[in-house]
């Protein structure tokens, strides 16, 4: 994962400027180069920089659509025909700058204009993207996994209303994506099969004690659960208690599947055990690129593979 | 969706023949044209017809591949290259009828054979499949949503190992596709930004008493929920039960997305309130194919979206 690119602070909403290929950012906090798994969650006193501005009466031209893209796991064959449909059909890409550095070539020359930022902008670059298609262009405003999936098509509607505009106006669409627990799930094997929850251990947005609740109502209920975000420097706590959690509901043997960056140059995948995963926290093998699947009480580990019996076996002679 | 195709009685495991384009059945059980909504979890009496026969010792050839392919929501725009690569290069493609009608002519016209049955034909299917690939043929499995979602990648390993097999001797692999949680949230806007869980009204395979208590744990914790198998004829109880639940712990005017055959030629979008919601089961909106995306407290609607906030309204000024 890249964070090291320069950023540039400018004033742009970039609504007017459609031609020049920029690559321009007003993220107010500067990402350092040694902390890739850091994000704006972490350091909470820069998140004020952050301020929606324009409205939908500072724009005169007739809006432009705004489509939000999941691009899945992040390699370009894991992205759907209708994801790349709208990729070549939008003029302008808004993207966090890992993920527009994973399209394939065709689709960022197709475009008239590029905008990235580093991870800490979602607000103002989901903003950029709204100004820019209120000022008459067609834009994607691209993530990996799916919209729907701790990811910015919910924000994209709040800054929309918070303008004054509709989803209407910008004909706002949602082209869904392969989320990261089925993208990892599929390196893993079968882990997933059942009833399945996904909770992200990012307090940026919800508080631990809501997270800790979630964690043990559904660590006793036998789902099978995906962890986003499990570890960041500034948050190897939040990791450290959802162990504790889940150790408290399931045996030390119950399987886990650990996958890094699915999809990308630094894959690395790993079945572990839920005894074992404390310390792997320590590890390079977890980040917040990293997606964890904890088996439930009838999760086993077979030939490489996680496997979550569905119950057939209960109905069927085999 | 099409369930009345005429299905053969027949004993071939396929195994040998490869160069035919055949359409075989061995389900055991007919498939009632006025019933679509069924599956075999509504007739349990027919489930002992599935029966594993064959194991790796039946084979002599150098076992083939086996893939397990998500389709995602149906159409081929929502399949991913990945997927249409896998299945261009199977040489065998089993699957559910509606599934295999689903695809694109230059893939099925490319397969040596497919292999397909009625929907109540899973564990025979899988087998065909694993027969096929021990046999030496390539095969891809498909599926609808992602092989991880309530399908088939864990049944494929299960009845691969009582059978004396193991994944690697078939390569077997996983290629994700888009679940229908996420096809059908699209569909609707934002609803399932947060932490979200997935549960199956289905008790064929899980009992409902599970059902109901996951229900009340996940309902009470604020997650949104992804409802799938909503309804049968024969399960109607488990719907009305299962609004009863969500009603207990949230308002009658929380939003819920219906999504029914997302990405299909019947496709129906509607959203509606969990006060509304048990009136619709009695409408053809609510079937085996719908997908209900039950929003939490914070829920709302807006021109015409379902919005689930993040939370960034708490941090950031807008």
């Amino acid at each position: 994962m890249s964070t090291d690119e320069t950023t540039t602070e400018t004033e742009s909403k970039c609504g007017a400027s459609s031609s020049t290929e920029t690559t321009e950012s007003k993220c107010g906090a500067s990402s350092s180069a040694d902390d890739s798994t850091s994000n704006c969650g972490a350091s909470g006193s820069s998140d004020g920089d952050e301020e929606v501005g324009s409205t939908v009466e500072d724009f005169d031209a007739d809006p432009g659509r705004l489509v939000a893209v999941g691009l899945g796991p992040g390699e370009p064959e894991g992205m759907t025909s209708r994801a790349k449909t709208a990729l070549a059909d939008a003029e302008h890409i808004v993207g966090y700058t890992t993920y527009v550095e994973l399209l394939p070539d065709e689709i960022t020359e197709s475009a008239d204009d590029i905008y990235s930022t580093p991870m800490c902008g979602e607000v103002s670059r989901t903003e950029e993207a709204i100004d820019r298609a209120l000022a008459g262009n067609d834009v994607a405003i691209i993530g990996s996994g799916d919209p729907n999936v701790y990811a910015l098509a919910g924000l994209a509607l709040e800054i929309l209303e918070s303008k004054g505009g509709t989803a209407s106006m910008v004909d706002f669409e949602v082209v869904p994506g392969v989320p990261a627990a089925q993208s990892c799930a599929a390196r893993v094997g079968a882990p997933l099969v059942n009833d399945t929850v996904t909770i992200s251990l990012s307090d940026h947005l919800t508080d631990m004690p809501t997270i800790e609740s979630r964690l043990h109502a559904t660590a006793k209920e036998g789902f099978t659960i995906a962890i986003y975000n499990p570890w960041s420097r500034k948050r190897r706590a939040n990791f450290e208690k959802c162990c504790e959690i889940l150790l408290e509901h399931r045996d030390d043997d119950t399987p886990v599947g650990v996958v890094h960056a699915a999809g990308r140059d630094d894959e690395e995948v790993e079945i572990t055990t839920l005894g074992e995963l404390p310390d792997l926290g320590e590890t390079d093998l977890i980040d917040m690129t990293t997606t964890l699947l904890v088996g439930n009480d009838e999760t086993y580990v077979w030939d490489g593979r996680m496997v979550t019996p569905r119950g057939y076996e209960t109905k069927y002679d085999y």
